[in-house]
């Protein structure tokens, strides 16, 4: 453990149910995770209690740990991190009805207030007092045990794993861009990058049906492992901003017709430069994940040929639609899941550095 | 007329039948205008002839007589110049119903093929092979009479002058851009510059019911105006890139409430900025009309809150609806029209000049 | 009191402050209404306690009077009676930021749970665990004080007043059905019946742009109000089935265009299938209010022309919009309340008998 | 062949080139088929000159062919019948880029006007000026050769068949329905009706995604080939409509999930009734294929749930996405032509009695 972390001897919200045995990973120092109590609070009317059984890093948790910080929020106290997360019932509230000790579940990790005016209007994600796992100051699940809305849990089919329930989280985030983009059989779909985003926007397009799929990604690996999940076409592309548009062309070439809507997974002037060239008049270049804060792109000319630019901010209503792709098989998200470790102090700082460190690591999970 | 300009001595499309009367203002070299014969073509069984009454100048006009060119368009030859227009109908083809001679009629100006998927799907503005008056190699109608097809004339009714018939162009790209941006009673809408195109935008926001509507500009005189033309604040900005987190708190205050929709109607890296931080999340980045081809823009950050960019390319199936704004009165259109001239040489010249010149003049109009 | 009412000695939740001075009208029995104490709940900190000024009677409230149940639901044990209303905050809990004391509010009575599928979809007036005013066993809102949500307490502006803040409750119901079938300022709008909620669907219409409204109504006195109102034509139609083809003739001469939209606001087979049948191809019908349960209709051919039949259950995100409407002035709806009481035990009883009895009355409103 | 039917000596529309090889089946009497020469229009420069080699029997032919009418349509001139089909490219106009003699194509059978308000909204199939194939005045394609637009006339791709491609047009019932009820990967489909159109919306609700389908008929046969092309359950149902409620709880104990989408393809107030009655909240039922023209359906409940009820006519843009559904391997079509037969007098009257009879055929198709 690194120095100068802060002490959590008087952290956990205290107010809770004491449970000694309730271990969970805290971050409470650049590079420093440390496995300690975590006081559980008490157990609503409308809660459950889960014993995790497997929890998947995301690139953000990496970035918490590295900085301490992502976009705009900062960890300014111990927090307990993880947001990808499966486990089953211990125990649930007096007024929980569709769940029961035993149940397996797949955990949607924010909490919104359901009271602003984005909750009323059904865009939930854009909750104006979201709270949400391991975005501080709220605490995470990488924990023993968590207690979470019962609504929040949702239940597992006999066919699918607890890490499948786990992946449902990074999943949703294709499947939110894919339904926010409005992807269905009759759409071309071109993603640019082919990092864990991309590669569960492949399965989602597919999943949504898009008849044809191509990725573009500077690495030959990432395009390799693209292709074995369902693209149909890959692009190598460069770097070099000059390259646009002759790589434009080599993706209508690929595509074999126009790209209805586009995925950029990655972020920088390049790649959506190329999206927003590549997408035919009336389509769509979708933003997914975060990028570069400021970004200088042709967007004038695509605009003139209405191609819409639309963003997306986490999920809202994907765990069902996740799961029932999991069970009917048209998503096989279990090659995804490169790294398997256990959850002890070791085993977290080096899970943590495996998946830092990339190369051929897509996502790391933590068996609980 | 301009040294250099080419000759049209044997231009006029030369199927049509002779009327020597017919003049029409040919655009012949950077400069250069000059009224000469236009021969019409044969009245097709679904077209009408159409005797110009009222054109009114366009910024793109204005851009092609001086440059020859506007966007990816170049004029190569002698073109007959001019798109916003009315005029009473001369004679129809066969089989044209709604129409008879004597009607006095607004003018669409783009024919669409509808053979393309674009015009097939309905965004007939899309349309791959679209003819569009003045776009070259397609002349304009800045002429005394015009053939065209009569589903692309539509009736005025009687309390609707010819040179508001001729201002439903403009007012298109505002109505047009409204209705893709889904503006209506619970949209609070921000515009960025007080040129014709932001003003049209005024007008249409309002009709659909926009509550609350702020502009901004940098000059004094055009937020004067669009305050009488219905704006219920204006802001005043700079071109300082350094002020677009104050000038945004300007903005809100002004607004009193998020920011639902805002069209960008200059199209600056400046005025894109702005829009984006304005508006709220789940809101609407409107672009109307055509701006810097390269933008260095906030664009992660507005896609995170969900904030959608829409482009819009002139317009559909907005004629009926301006003509229904204009005879109910929720539109008066009749104060943007500040100068007008006949359709002499000397006239035209300096009507183009005063169009060219700016300072209080908003819509120049010809009368014919 | 009639007899055989229940007795509600041991009613109220019991679980509450006790506030003497607290009294509500109790539905008891068939026809039997009284005034007696009502023990608040408890305060929550998401919770305002609102001292009620002004509550309407409803169609459905008269309905439970003379029936004891509305559909599906039965009174079973005595019911505070009363939905729709406005008042003044007197206390509200911990949590709450956006009001204080003092404040004018409207209130939308139904509290949905926003833990069900349809909730998080942002269809909540779905959801399948609502708890609404005077809908058994729920208690209403005809009292001294209520405890109510917060985030369901809309601030009014000053220059809207208390009992129209109560009419946003049924105007609601016409807002909701505009936006449900989309009306706007290209839709031209036919209205059956010219009952309150036929009265409230014009000033909806209006409000959100239809430039040409036509209503039905078999009663002179009802169309001229109608009239009067804002609907820019009226027929007077009869009760018999084989008019409807004559009627639907005078419907389309009236509009003088095609109909896009139809609210049938009576329900009966005789309305639905006019409706239906003067509905042009590729509009709406929209079921509002409750109807016959079972209709007789010419489905086959509206269906065949891709009119769409659209149903609409109560409302949602409707108080803002509402409230705008009011301020701003483009709905007036004032000239709804026809008749005033006190709440004393003897008016209630008259004004209940005034609304029942129908005539000139449109709404009937308690001052509190 | 029957007595009295009507001369065709003087018919064909004359203008043509005559080709004295070009034959037709022209419908002349009821139950009066003849093949006779059929003179072909001049070849437009748009327009393509197609060899028939696949042309199938829709119920409406046969419908046609017994009464001489088909809803408000009457055939009142001899006519030449069919509209299902597919062929080879002869020859086409000097505007046509798109298509070479020899290409295999299916045939869009609508020509629509493009000049009416609802082509230019895009719903190009509300053409209230429509010509489409076998639908009085308008000859079908039961013929050697037609001319037809090239822009109605698509591409196939190698491994689609002729007939697989003159199946586009039934199929197209099924995926316009599909698209205007917006079934996707979250929509649990309930089909009444397994006759042609419930067995092609089983095929395309797959395509689209569906999770889960259910279908209902009367009779076992057509159950279980409903079974063999991909349905998840079947449920057999009586004519009773006693029965309805019985019948909904076997629906939705087979579903296993709430009904997203009904589908009903059969049109009677039995089928209507229980699929509006099973149909779940905010969901949809469409009316597919004609049914009896007044229909007693318990219709307010159903409003009262937001189910709304959607009209389809016919189809719009369905070729390519058939063809992609086809190639792709998504549908395959093919076991639902049942019979095949040449294109003698013989053999088309036994084509059409074979149609006609039912039993277990689904799809009789001419090979010419």
């Amino acid at each position: 453990m690194g120095k100068g972390g802060m002490s959590i001897d008087d952290h956990g919200d205290g107010k809770g149910v004491e449970q000694k045995e309730n271990m969970a990973a805290w971050l409470i120092g650049i590079n420093t995770l440390k496995i300690q109590p975590f006081n559980l609070p008490t157990l609503g009317p409308h809660d459950a209690r889960v014993r995790m059984k497997a929890v998947g890093i995301c690139g953000s948790d990496v970035h918490y740990l590295k900085t301490m910080r992502c976009a705009d929020f900062i960890v300014k106290e111990p927090m307990v991190i993880g947001h990808e997360c499966a486990g089953i019932i211990e125990e649930v509230g007096s007024e929980v009805k569709n769940l029961v000790a035993g149940d397996r579940v797949a955990i949607e990790p924010g909490i919104s207030c359901w009271r602003c005016e984005q909750c009323k209007l059904g865009r939930y994600n854009l909750c104006t007092d979201m709270k949400f796992f391991a975005t501080p100051p709220v605490h995470g699940s990488l924990a023993n045990q968590i207690v979470h809305p019962a609504d929040l849990c949702y239940k597992l089919p006999e066919n699918v794993s607890l890490e499948e329930g786990a992946m449902c989280e990074p999943l949703s985030v294709g499947v939110y861009a894919c339904r926010r983009a409005n992807v269905g059989p009759e759409t071309n779909v071109l993603i640019m990058g082919a990092g864990p985003i991309g590669l569960v926007s492949i399965l989602a397009a597919r999943a949504f049906g898009a008849p044809r799929i191509v990725i573009t990604d500077v690495d030959n690996h990432r395009l390799s492992v693209a292709k074995s999940l369902g693209a149909d076409d890959i692009v190598k592309v460069s770097t070099n901003i000059q390259n646009v548009s002759q790589e434009v062309m080599q993706i209508r070439k690929a595509m074999g017709a126009g790209v209805d809507v586009s995925f950029d997974c990655v972020g920088f002037d390049k790649t959506l430069s190329t999206a927003l060239s590549a997408t035919q008049p009336g389509g769509k270049v979708c933003l997914v994940g975060m990028g570069h804060s400021e970004m200088t792109i042709p967007l004038t000319a695509a605009a003139a040929r209405e191609v819409d630019v639309i963003g997306v901010f986490r999920y809202r209503n994907t765990w069902p639609l996740c799961i029932e792709f999991l069970r009917s098989g048209k998503i096989d998200i279990k090659p995804l899941i490169t790294h398997r470790f256990g959850f002890s102090q070791k085993e977290v700082e080096e899970a943590f550095e495996t998946s830092a460190r990339g190369g051929n690591a897509i996502k790391v999970m933590f068996n609980l």
